[in-house]
């Protein structure tokens, strides 16, 4: 497994994947090496509609899956609560997303709420084969398998979109390639497509200048990944958990000690920081906006140029958003073994390309684990897909993601003709709001209700929204509020929390 | 020093004053007890035009403001930078804040920078008699003491505008009182005035509701209490350390193993929460918003209704901004020693007069510190004026808020014709951001810088603002952002910080 | 692998096994079924002395090692400093410990300080079948794997010890049962053998009541589980980061916001509760000891009853070293999804056995991970062996455990005659010292030395011990120190730290 | 108060103050400037022998210490408990410690308990006036004030001891000045003195060294500071409270983001570091003992040498017991601002006689703190005495000192002939359980008790003691444990906790 790069002259590097990957005959040992595109499955019904690594790891998936459900009680709320209504009805969707246990329960969701699906991986290497084995056992067209070339992932895309006799009427994309492809291959589409919910910042940013401001975003998009709740719970929260959890898995690393620099001080930023911080580590930052910068002061890191650590360091984590924060200068300088981690969302922060030159080798020691080894036999531990790992394989704790995305669906699904434009637009607030309080009886949590006297006196309505001033606006090239006309959710929708 | 309170009839409450305080002869030992209005006093270059306690106590109010200027580097590098320039040449400005080292910081900073002040304390305990003996020898004219009386208060604010051949052109507030004041007797003066920086929600709320809504703003107001760096400075890192400060010097409580429930879980609650936790604490917390209650419990805090703990706890902190959380009910349920202390800004969330009645023992044990005692000798300790204190004895916490009020000023007194309306408007996003970055050298913090590539993978301007496509936006009611033509500073002002 | 625990009669349960497990024959889907001791297996050097799994999976568990190496400087320094003095040279060791990584530097360590090692597993399901077969490759003799049968477990430490032509003369016990099995079958052996260490709290008072107390333990020992770096950081800092990452990797719970109660806060209590404090857990502990309990109310945990909370907690965690701490009763109490874990040493603290009842049903989800159905669908999700998960699999947290081991078997390898009677004994005191200072570098870390006259001062050699006065003074039963003479353990050995 | 220090010759610093203090004349402005010694003052029960401030200001001390009882409910609860049995009754005990409030509600204990009280302060700074004037109208012979000189320090405590017709037959000491002054001046007294309670460390070498070791220490003594509650209640948990209540009520220090260095990482530095790190100061120690170091590594806190931080701190803190930690070289390096404060027990640790030289100019600026000036106008801010302040004047956070105390007399004065010889003890194990035990309704805390079949598994009595086979030894010179007969503390005396 010991490999050197070959000096490759063209190719277009994917996206969503910062270097190569291991030569194509890497695979887990335990798997047979027949491509899923050249076998011939069909479930316990004699359904085929479906292109997956191996049927038979459906029983082991669907145990994931009744696991996932015990972690996802909101989720299973709206189903339970919303299946009479069906507010999905007629709804055909077709998804692009990591495929995990807990979309699989979104899937299951959307499902009972009356929708058709059809569903494609976001990411070539996240789908957890025995879930996607579940899915398709239980009858969805599910198109994805782990370690997919490039290849594979379009194919496995055009396979849902392009079937006969079966049009989506609803886009749920992660990453807007499933949107781009459809508006390069099969424009025409969008005539029937009601609404579009995008789950990434990447994403959000590609329909907005790819499409929107070119005029031809011709169905309205929501964007949701700009929720109070995904930011906080899915950034915030989660990257606190995430991080200890993804450098344990990968590289056995002991915390406690080390000397850690986290690049950018966000909301990631800022959960990986408190958690390392815990774990008794000593964490540096790096920043370029003074505010987020003097909040990492007042929250006791130092705050540094890269450069100024660089040596002394035992782990880098980036989360910034940004490209070539780590770059190859900074690699040569590190300390033998040092970690280097991309939390970030796109995999674009660490300039991995640059370490693809003949003098180094690379060792893939573990899955999205590679040791890159200099001449002087100084290894640099790469995990380069840290962030996919953890948002997938440890994505239970993804409180709020899948619960906003079936929110989104069924609000764009049924919004009155004229609410929403052709253009992008955040989740209404009240529908924010709702994801939080369906989210506190999990926590055994009392909220205190307003009087009449204290409601007058602070100019409220008794059952919110909270703060009724403030909200944070997102200007036209991101998204919109709708009219405040209010979204429908579901009955007994009542509790619409601020900020 | 122990009495009861005779049983009332009328009588307005001062706003700012929860209760009728000790009787009216109580005072600190060490002080004389005859009246400033009284006395006439003049300093040492025979300028007699203040009215203070004791002109005598300079020389230790200018240690004190000596002190504070060491913790203030930020306003201090602005009166070095701007002082040159004069940009608040010809201003004359009228203040109504508290009195503390801090503010005398800030009026010498006005007074280089070219303006005349004159000011008033806008509450009646929390002034540093010696501060101000210190500001009254140095030529400024200002009239406040600790223990005004109701008719003192308003005669000092009088004082402050009534002068002859004088009149205000910049009005700075802290809970609208001054502001009001001239609105009522001296309407007039507002023809001259060129804008009001008010400091307070509660202010805002007053100027927004009683002037703006009735039309009788006729000035610009800008609201500094919403900017992000007061939000998160003064009440998140500032409450973090005022609550334990102003506890332990109150009532020498020990933290640690101590049962707590915190209402309200905005940037104060959460300062105080995390603070108390860190020290050992068990903290409960009361909300109504289920963002914020979410949040709580994401962060480790059991979210109960205050009935829920009451009779267990040891400390009652309010900081809801609403009014009536703790009622005499609740207060009547608490243990014996409980601690009951307002955090909040209004003194208006402990129903303190509630326990003006017959039966129950008042004892006024230190300044601030009250015993409230039940007839079974249950004992309450009530620090219903410790947000008073905290703001103003221990003040040199607030790193950022006069440095914004300086500001503030300066962007009024030259905006030019136009750029602000007779409205409320928030402080403009780039001078939030260049608050933060003058105080980023104060803690030898290193801000990286984008390259050009990455400010154009960004979208960005390489000096920012970092944060391009958010923003506080706030509503009519109670402040515009202004248009975007650039805010003048001064000269080299380039960092633009986002969120 | 749904099954029901048939009505059992009879039959020993393996001490270090609460539960028989699932069915014998459910293993990893990937391993073939074989039992190795029906294989016939060679290294490539054609030697077989050996029993594990698959000697293919060398490379795979050479690479665990090459990792294991970088999280463990001080051994690797130890091994190259002492390895041209080979203070272990005539040595020849039996061990019984978990066969991991971790274990695996240690004995190539001792093979180049001069010994010879033959190894089984202490423990029939912690075996990481790569690492034994990397060892055996590198011509170890080792019997072990993962998934042994109790007859399996002592036919491998038979074959350990009742060799032709080879005697061991030092012994490495994990938990006695080697020491046991030597005693009952080869109770001669102990004649040559001069000394024994052991690892855990069972072994040590397996030790000392059945042998020592009843004046049959012919040799030395010494108990390294009291070492005061073992306690504090095997214990407290290994299971603040253990307890996250056995709990997460079993069953992906996010601890924000979770009840938890930690029962027992001794060492390993005081680090899960820390941890699980930072992650937003909120906390309750159980108690018996007021001094503990109290130090738990100063750290800002409820002390409570397990009865008090067991309706309400998401997690519960045994870390006493008792028995039967959760007991039927309170399995029976608690609520649907609530997890148990033993973080405790032994398998004692939750008695399982007494969920082996028909009514209730078992399921395997993973490795190591049980759910107990309820008749009313209520699943409670069991780790019985979480303790062992975190200490072998997560074991290179293990920081100074082998280490430790290392200098004791020196010590007692090349201790003068007389130092070390027949009796039990603690590590001496200055290499509990030296295994601190050793480890320092790692961090990076500046040790002040301390002036003439500071030594003079406070009355100690500049090099140590730095607590003269203080030590752990241990009873006959646990272990003795040995007399003061210097102990040896390599040149250069200066540094003597305190506790 | 500005003065420049005269070079002075000769005279014997006080080994308690490490600096001369302010010249003579400076006392608070609000206290007349006669000398106790000069004044005749009787309590209003015609009762002069005592001898203080000011005996008006017993009403105001009477509160003070009526708000102390309320903190301490442990010596309270012993107070009821015991006063029927008089264990006391005869004892005629001499002090010599802090004069607060506290140790006023300690002193009222002996006296319901049987006792007959004198009392001197143990430092010339640290009498709370008002407390030594409520104690004098209580009829206890207290002789202290605050701001004794050297010679007011021994006449205070030879009024004490040098009385007609009362002689002591116990002592509770603090430091060993009175133990001292007795053993030179009345050595005859021994003889019938029952036994010494000494509380600081200082004290204990001093009787050790000067007393035991020579022979000549005639009686009994009790090392209560190494108690294991005294160690982490007094040191590790009150000083997390108390470092940030000193550092804040003294020079108003925002501890966010600031960079601070902690001398020494015993308990007390562990406080200090833990606090600090919590408020979002950047924390680094040094220390001179690996154990130690490597915990401060494993919480997360650089371990450096002082020189290679020195420039860049904030603020320096001591609390490592040796001498001249910090000296005029550090000290000269330090930026302008910099706090430096000693925790430390004994004000040796910064080399304040170094600062004494004419170049540099020393202010006054608050009670206990002075600002040293350079001739460059750099500014350091000098707390020497910060551990006597927060031990005195915040010493309610010292839950159990006064309560070790009370025990140690009761066990010495009751001990049967030949328990205790003429040696230093430390406190009996099962008193300091017992300590513990009485704390814990304080916090609501709930204690398991073991079953029967629990007991037996770990080979302990029900009652405890908890922890049988480890206990914290010392050796002669410091202290021994008496022979094991069970010590006589008060019937109901049950609970044994261990360590």
């Amino acid at each position: 497994i010991l490999y050197r790069f070959p000096r490759r002259g063209g190719g277009r590097a994917l996206w969503r994947s910062s270097y190569q990957g291991p030569p194509a005959s890497y695979t887990d040992s335990s798997d047979d090496e027949t491509s899923p595109r050249d076998k011939q499955q069909k479930n316990s019904k004699g359904n085929g509609d479906f292109c997956i690594k191996n049927i038979k790891q459906a029983d082991f998936g669907r145990r994931e899956i009744e696991i996932a459900e015990q972690e996802m009680p909101a989720l299973m709320a709206l189903r339970k609560r919303a299946q009479g209504e069906k507010p999905l009805a007629g709804a055909k969707v077709v998804g692009c997303t990591h495929i995990t246990a807990q979309t699989a329960v979104l899937m299951e969701t959307l499902s009972a709420l009356g929708a058709q699906c059809r569903w494609a991986a976001c990411n070539i290497y996240s789908t957890q084969n025995e879930v996607a084995a579940a899915l398709a056992e239980g009858g969805f067209s599910v198109f994805a398998w782990k370690g997919e070339s490039e290849d594979d992932f379009w194919w496995c895309i055009d396979r849902c979109v392009n079937v006969e006799g079966w049009q989506p009427n609803m886009i749920l994309d992660d990453g807007g390639d499933l949107t781009h492809w459809i508006y390069k291959k099969y424009p025409n589409m969008f005539k029937k497509i009601k609404g579009i919910v995008e789950e990434s910042v990447t994403g959000v940013h590609r329909h907005t200048s790819t499409l929107s401001k070119a005029g031809k975003l011709s169905v309205p998009a929501m964007n949701v990944n700009d929720s109070v709740t995904k930011q906080k719970f899915d950034n915030l929260y989660c990257c606190r958990e995430s991080i200890l959890d993804g450098l344990k898995r990968t590289t056995d690393v002991m915390f406690g000690g080390k000397q850690v620099v986290v690049c950018g001080y966000g909301e990631v930023g800022k959960g990986c920081c408190a958690a390392l911080k815990a774990m008794g580590s000593i964490v540096y930052v790096t920043e370029i906006d003074p505010i987020c910068a003097l909040q990492a002061c007042m929250d006791g890191f130092r705050l540094v140029k890269l450069n100024e650590v660089i040596r002394q360091v035992d782990i880098v984590i980036t989360c910034t958003g940004n490209k070539n924060v780590v770059v190859r200068e900074n690699l040569d300088r590190m300390k033998n073994g040092c970690i280097v981690c991309n939390m970030g969302h796109s995999n674009t922060e660490i300039d991995v390309a640059s370490l693809r030159t003949p003098e180094l080798t690379w060792e893939r020691v573990r899955s999205q684990v590679d040791h890159v080894i200099w001449p002087d036999g100084k290894r640099i531990v790469l995990l380069a897909e840290v962030h996919t790992h953890t948002h997938t394989h440890s994505s239970k704790q993804a409180l709020t993601r899948v619960f906003v995305q079936a929110l989104a669906l069924i609000e764009l699904y049924n919004a009155p003709e004229g609410r929403y434009k052709q253009d992008v637009y955040l989740l209404p607030k009240k529908m924010d709001e709702y994801v939080a309080s369906l989210h506190l009886p999990t926590f055994d949590a009392h909220l205190t209700e307003l009087s009449d006297e204290q409601a007058k006196y602070l100019g409220l309505n008794k059952n919110g929204p909270f703060k009724p001033n403030y909200y944070r606006y997102v200007k036209n090239k991101v998204g919109h509020q709708p009219s405040p006309s209010k979204p429908r959710v579901h009955p007994g929708f009542s509790r619409q929390p601020g900020l």
